[in-house]
């Protein structure tokens, strides 16, 4: 079966913006040096062992940008340091115009996918079916990419918005004081047969609580492994029994021990500010090693 | 003299934008519980020291979210742990619709600001008119937020791409092997009388003689602040003074030694990956507490 | 408790397309008959019984065109024949500008939201929690104000799209030709612990292979009521009950067979090609009678 | 003479945003069951007769999915039930990203030509020359399909808004209470002389002042076919003719007669909510017949 | 009767984005030296005499960058030198934003408005209802503000593209070798009734072969006045008299002979790129005379 | 060493934006007479001697339009009264599509890089490095093509907007009136050391002070040459040299004047509304001569 590398993430029209957004008006220093119309070539290669995201977009900024592209992996793959990411050739001033722009998203985004990696591999060397579901607390404008490198990284995102999926918080029970739990997920249920019910919950006894009402997911919100341990166990004999995910403060660190208490879903906002994976870029005239 | 506060830094369409990709179809849970119609208030406060940045881009998201918005600082202020940032009252649709949009971005911005303030803290204490100029390498499409709270964090830009400054790279002279710098500094002040000429060097010796054919600023990039006190003492002779920038690797730890060797300023992409910072937000129906 | 109107769905930039949309070089007939100083008045009456969709959005439209606007009505009321729905004062220039566009966007809105509700009332006729869920195949570009409409007539969206629900085609199984349905089950719930496995069945005997593998929601393609009622019966004791989703040529007509067959949710497409709701509009200089 | 295909009707950004607005974060049921890299083919058939619209876009849509595709037949064509649109090959993530984009599009825009050539055909079957002429009451923000569907079908646009056309409604003319016709119709051929004046009119007297008055095109509104030969048989003798258009209820049962009675135009928005063209599409794995 | 100031023609997204174009990432001059917050003045005033155009999307402009504005004039004024347009106040920062904008807007298109104000006072001095109209030929991005300019000058638009006019170039009939003027003429006023059916004629004989064709409007291409005379002479007998439009080089110092030769219009790309009109700036705290 | 031609300036969408500006909605005439099927040919020539600027653009233009398209020169390029600038074939009805919208386009920013180049060869015909640099006061919404075209004309740009340089205004140092010239300039090297400090002065005095105070660079403002070459004389021995940039009024009749009187650098917004180069384009079936 033939095996289809990824499309890019980003419409074309979001990569001529990011190419514009650094040279609205043209490259000073390229024109001024007179350099811009000479053949050359450029390199990515990591600099350090990293799960690669958004190489299929930096290619097309690159090739947006009149270079002509070669990559040399996919988003998802875990590469080892040294390993060759991308090779291209073209005018100085294609190789310049999109020399940093691309080094800078393939970076941001690559950190972003090691740092899900990380916690993906952590809570999966204890359960292998365990899972890392980022929230949407991305870097605010970047939803497409986040979710991408996010899933590149091997987690999921645990909701896109507001938009698909029932989850209630303590501050929309604030508004039905009168409220029990029961009687709100059997309300959701009612209204939305075709989504699970995922509640927030602050305690351990509000957490059976709401196991007991009904609802599919039950979030904790900073518990420590140990409260996790003790809400799994009160809940163990629920049928069916509701999903168990874990949120707040997850890391790499910690992971491992609260798939040990029974989380089911590890949920984090961490990925999202990891530092970039460090690329290394040559560039210059061929030969130019 | 009146003090006018500043304004939000996005166009209306972007603070929509950002409110339409949390909730493009409708907000699924506030909905579903038939709650979105109550009046209630939301609180933003300052869980950790810092300094803010996005916060009138806030209030913005919030009022078009349906929310009466105070706002109790501004961007740039440093704020105490507690502080209240603002303050808002709506209905409960408005302010779920609101809620998380924009706290994470007040997150995410202040804690580039208040990165951007550590580093120039670090800096203005050894010598007071240190200058932190940050990169162009921020997170792909935010270049407009990010350049906002690095100006927050008392840092200015370094360059805003390709169009408006005169950057040298190795990878620009290698497409020129016969040129010494003399002539290219000559040409570019030709060219392009109105800029500064700024060039990127690898060594002492470079920076040296960079110094001597006229760049007005000579950029090192991995320097150890040893090297830069080495290149900062051997061209402390020539006039005009060139301006030295030191790049690559800046910290707030390490911020203070490049500043006490010699550079007048700081180049770094440092806080563009600053961990959120964090803020407590109540949300309910009044009152609240 | 206050209970606040709902918001326009639309962005304001939204608004101004429309409106630019109809005129993008001012309005030549007013501009050529020189009235459009003058003061006027506008009014929007039912003409038909009907839900109304879209009644904040055209308020902001003639907003837009510089119409003082009151509204009558909110969307998601239902009016009877002659109810009026707004009424608006403002320059000739700016009734003229804004009249037909919002005219139009009312109706065709409406039309909808009259459609869904006419759905959803048959089938809640039979059983008060039947649900009436809409599908994607809303005209292409008006996602937005096509998924309020269907709320507005009591409907739910039955998947926004690709990106947050777990639907199962034949022509997805076509490329697992050696999974077995249950192996299939199994996966997607592993990977996707928070979201419902919904599988789309073409016979009553798929039907019940699906709900003892586990599928949450059993979704039939143009099954007869008769056939509903097979597979309805066949799985009612499968614990937990899956839901019974039926699709395909579902109207007004049938909708009450389907849930009396036993299905939880109707799926449907049918409102989006509603006739416009019949919206009679006067305009003229006051009073206009 | 070559002749040439049609090209799409909309901008290749306009077709990102329709996948996109269907899959803004990946499909998350293809990349769950793990099927996207392998290799399949779609195939697009007529379930009924029909008159095409939108194939050139839809093509356009599955290509920038990633499929390659072949097209069949062309907009405008009349195609018998059974024959194939399109047939493209690709990932199978490309054809599941691509397929409900693509057959929706196809469906909702060839309804549309094939309810304007419905009308069309009536009106021609008794006066070859006979026009129809749609309105701008089009689905809001669908102006271009709607206008090229409605081409397709062998009709024309009306008017494409405020700012092209000179079309004076009695709400115009409220606004000018002491001007006669004649006066109105000076004042516009003055003004601008490269148009025609069109006039709406409600009743055959009305009709009969306006040609009198010089008045280019004369617009009946819900005039029945027995008014409108009233009003053609009064104005036959006036030179030049005024062009005689019949505006209001206009269906295929209706619009022979309205030709037959002297109507040289028939004005109508019935096409724009028809419903779908009913496409058959087959997709999987090749050979999947 | 209220006679309401006409609205601004662009969007303010547009508005948003000039402000944005010049100041994408803030003020540097403004925020290094610290003056921002304080409060000034602003105070637009005429030069020069002129025509004025864009001025309510000037005010909107400095509305939007935090000015309040009062306006003392209406776009298609005509102005005296050294007339005030508008005032302002508000903070330096917002002073600083928005000068430079709205001053070479303001300029721009009055500059515009004031040439073509000057062709139609040409034309209208030799017969009060000669016509100017303007072409599509306007700097490519800007036909909304060269529209509402060149009406604020008193003339009309010629075409707005080529989607709502017949105008049949010499390019047109090359690929119709083998059709009399007649037929072209019959087929268009079959196909497209409501539209005049316009013809550029490179000659005398051309014309006069048009107007006996059945064409509406004689368009000439770069004829001296004496041929338009001889064209004019030669179909003053025919039977509804078509429309004489002359085009190419007009210019106020040729366009009263063109009238008087018999153009009922004068078609000119001509104040497309009129030189500004010079309007002059105050701006500084209060008072600042 | 390979000699890549420059890529065009704006992103696709803006050309297609400029395409369906022209044609919303489709090609009445060409569509009416049916003879867009057809193949055919297309030549642009200049008419005049001409600097081009655009030909990458139109040349982009014309083939989204669906020509194919060969170009016979740069942007950049001087050329002779007839040279051929592009030539293309295709459909008659993408040659009618882009046929003006190509043409304006070339013509209108040709005749800015014309301009400008007169500009520059009038100055650096008295001193070979002399310095043409244009304002921001292009036509608004065009900068990009603006900035394009005055640098194919061998000039540079001043300032790009307020972010990216420190330009003193008399309108700044209105808000600080206690300040003197050094203090400022001091202030501005200190927070942004990579940028010049640039000043408009309005008499010689205070460009003899503003040298002395530090400022890099001294603009004068409507200068005759004759003070130009005063203030030059007076600030000669000031060490670093000041560059001295002259503003206001520069024509190609005084631009040597003013270099000649010690101007380094002319500062100059009169290209922008140059009038449009003449352009020759035939068009027809193949053969068309």
């Amino acid at each position: 079966m033939t095996d289809f590398p990824p499309p890019p993430i980003l419409a074309p029209e979001d990569h001529w913006a990011l190419l514009s957004d650094d040279a609205p008006y043209g490259d000073l220093t390229t024109e001024s040096l007179g350099i811009g119309g000479g053949n050359g070539s450029i390199r990515f290669a990591a600099r350090q062992a990293m799960t690669v995201a958004g190489l299929e977009d930096a290619a097309a900024l690159l090739s947006l940008a009149g270079v002509s592209v070669t990559t040399h992996a996919r988003s998802g793959d875990r590469l080892a340091s040294g390993a060759t990411l991308l090779e291209g050739e073209g005018p100085a001033s294609a190789l310049h115009r999109g020399w940093k722009v691309s080094q800078t998203f393939l970076e941001i985004w690559s950190g972003v996918a090691t740092a899900a990696r990380a916690l993906t591999d952590a809570a999966q060397a204890v359960r292998a079916d365990a899972v890392v579901a980022c929230t949407r607390k991305n870097v605010p404008g970047t939803k497409a990419m986040a979710a991408a490198a996010v899933r590149a990284g091997g987690a999921v995102m645990h909701r896109l918005g507001l938009s698909e999926t029932l989850l209630v918080f303590p501050e929309h029970r604030a508004f039905l004081p009168n409220s029990d739990l029961a009687s709100l997920a059997q309300r959701l249920k009612s209204v939305a047969p075709e989504k699970k019910c995922i509640i927030e919950v602050l305690s351990v006894a509000e957490g059976i609580d709401a196991a007991k009402a009904g609802f599919d997911v039950i979030q904790t919100e900073k518990f420590s492994p140990q409260e996790v341990a003790e809400l799994a166990q009160a809940i163990s004999s629920i049928t069916p029994k509701p999903v168990l995910a874990a949120a707040g403060g997850i890391t790499p660190e910690n992971a491992g021990n609260y798939v040990q208490s029974g989380a089911d879903v590890l949920v984090s906002s961490w990925p999202y500010t990891a530092r970039p994976a460090d690329i290394a870029v040559s560039l210059g005239p061929p030969p130019h090693e």
